[in-house]
């Protein structure tokens, strides 16, 4: 069976023809792939998505392509060709939508434009991913991740105040610009039931980036300038206390502001800074946090290890955290218990964990037992089945290279 | 006109009934009610959402509540009155989706689960979103944004390696879960049309915070344990260059990874690094990165300013950004060209800027003239145009304090 699971879902139904690589655009596709939408990546000859050549762990397998392509078919092809680009050109009136995450611009380029598309399926919906946006000055930059949350100011809150910030080592753009891009797509469609109109969307990492500030874009604007927003190191700035905390061996994460405070002083044995005018309130409190903070860290100094600093604090109701670390997480039982972590099976690379979906639903398992694609795996499924091509057609196509597969 | 803007766009003809506070649920449900959906809010009397008193920057009026609650309706009712349930459970065939964020299994002692909901409306369509999920070991525990991100193991990815972590001051899981929410309702809603049935959706900020793990997951797992993901600090762990750079009065992000290494070696005249076999490769460069960085730093040195640097660098096609702070973008021609930041104009409050919204279409404006509802302030509306209440049973439900408004 070469086609993907066709499992029913939430989605089942949909067809995405999917030009996007790396990750948030496949982030995007792959929401609904493992929903029940039958997702083509078409990839581009002769490497195809680029992250196969990343985290290739096992029999030159790349994980990361795993991770974010389950239960995606992929059409290599070479957009370079003329025939190539006929070929996706073909499959434009089978599929509900089109998402590309290329350059701005570039799909213009390629003869497959809002307009060009329109003409190809009427009601067609194009979704377009890039760093700074389709539009404004800076949209014709070269865009990374990292260069769009500089500029969203996110950077600029992350670190200590008198340090230069740092870098978090995790998708925070791409994977929340993929889920924007998801639901500005599922929202399109159900305007198309609505009006039978189809619809163009432009989402941006900065855009998504920007939508993560909540309060320091108002703080600015509202006080015309005068409250500067900054990072703050470990703890909140504005509450107090609200941050993290050495215990011994590792961190632990605590929050204790407005009447979470009364308890921990109960749970410190220090009733009377609960009723000192000087540190009863969060604003207070604010003023005075690094004696606050120390008064906390001292206290937690006297246990043995997290845990115990956890359980005293719990007995107390005070929300309360190990940081844990990303080998901590994938043995947790409340991770293997609710699928926040899952175990894929891979037909090469076998065995591995990565993040179950975050989308849990009543009447469908969130994880099936999907796989990834080959490169080119599903060419002939897509020629044949979607486009009408005969056999003859698909070998001369194979052929001439405006079709390749991979092993892998 | 005391209704909520009645503008066509993509989500029009939706209705939700929105049970949320603070900030993951109302991100949520503010996507679908700048869309066109009518969501009332429906706030616990006396008080209404707590974040009405925070960020309460002119004439007492909060603009956090205000970036959070464009365009949505608020029906104060008190909870704790059972003529304050029976409003609400009355609400409830009138409207396609039901959020909430209540800590797990409150929404059940109030008589509002999904099988309650069920037996009001057949095809209700109920998300609930907490921190740490409606299931597993961990699922009662007290939960805030920080809390599920030190479990996530993202925290532990934020933060120079030898030293504790650092607690982003944004709300990256918050908003974040709110879009993740948005995506599962909409996908639901598209389910429904298919099928007719509704859907229980479960939603959890350390689902989403995991969801950010782009190679780290993996990793650990197919190395048994062998490669442990932490935090980096300023710069990328497995390419080089990638980070955050000094450059005399601020600081700038850099990605000179794979082939754009030799435009860096050009940009800095070092044509010897771009062919020297120890710093040809990322993956050399990577073992060496300190030294890699060292000589960066020492070229920007040179540049009198980080304009500077950015155009020497983008002369030789290097993606750069400045990293802006969040000051810096409410005034820049990129963010208000595109609508990345848009200001808001409040009856109360006057006007101000917040994030304009991340979906962009090509058929509607994403950012119209919307404002946030004061506490109650569609308690009339609600009860007389959906539920059909007499003048003189409003005035009932009014005068014994059922039903609540308020000034602001």
């Amino acid at each position: 069976m070469e086609n993907a699971l066709n499992t029913e879902h939430l989605l089942t139904g949909i067809r995405i023809l999917d030009l996007t690589r790396v990750l948030a655009g496949p982030t995007c596709t792959r929401l609904f792939s493992e929903m029940g939408a039958d997702v083509i990546k078409v990839e581009s000859a002769p490497d195809g998505d680029m992250v196969r050549n990343i985290s290739k762990m096992r029999n030159e397998r790349s994980l990361y392509l795993i991770q974010q392509n389950l239960n995606k078919r992929s059409f290599c092809v070479d957009f370079r060709k003329p025939e190539g680009l006929a070929l996706i050109r073909e499959l434009v009136p089978h599929c509900d939508v089109v998402v590309e995450n290329f350059r701005p611009g570039v799909i213009d380029k390629m003869g497959l434009g809002y307009e060009a598309l329109k003409a190809l399926r009427e009601d067609i919906i194009l979704c377009s991913i890039s760093a700074l946006g389709q539009s404004g000055p800076l949209s014709h930059k070269l865009g990374y991740d990292p260069i769009a949350q500089a500029y969203s100011g996110i950077t600029s809150m992350i670190g200590e105040p008198d340090e230069l910030p740092v870098l978090p080592s995790v998708g925070l753009g791409d994977v929340s610009t993929g889920t924007h891009a998801a639901f500005a797509i599922a929202a399109a469609l159900l305007h198309r039931h609505r009006t039978g109109r189809g619809q163009a969307l432009d989402i941006a990492l900065l855009d998504c980036y920007y939508h993560y500030h909540e309060a320091g874009v108002h703080q600015v604007s509202a006080s015309d300038g005068t409250i500067e927003p900054t990072r703050a190191g470990r703890h909140f700035s504005y509450v107090c206390p609200v941050g993290i905390f050495p215990v011994k061996d590792r961190s632990l994460v605590l929050v204790a502001f407005l009447h979470h405070w009364s308890d921990l002083c109960a749970a410190m044995n220090r009733p009377d800074l609960a009723e000192d005018p000087l540190y009863a309130l969060d604003a207070e409190r604010v003023l005075r946090r690094d004696e606050v903070n120390g008064i906390i860290t001292d206290w937690l100094d006297t246990f043995e290890d997290v845990s115990a600093a956890i359980t005293k604090l719990e007995a107390h109701g005070i929300p309360c955290a190990p940081v844990l670390t990303v080998k901590e997480t994938v043995t947790h039982p409340h991770f293997l218990a609710r699928g926040t972590v899952r175990t894929v099976t891979d037909p090469i690379a076998g065995s591995f964990q990565i993040p179950g979906m975050p989308i849990k639903t009543s009447e469908y398992p969130a994880d099936n037992p999907y796989v990834a694609p080959r490169l080119g795996e599903h060419n002939e499924a897509v020629m044949r089945d979607l486009l009408g091509k005969s056999d003859s057609e698909i070998t001369s196509l194979v052929n001439s290279g405006v079709v390749i597969a991979g092993d892998n």
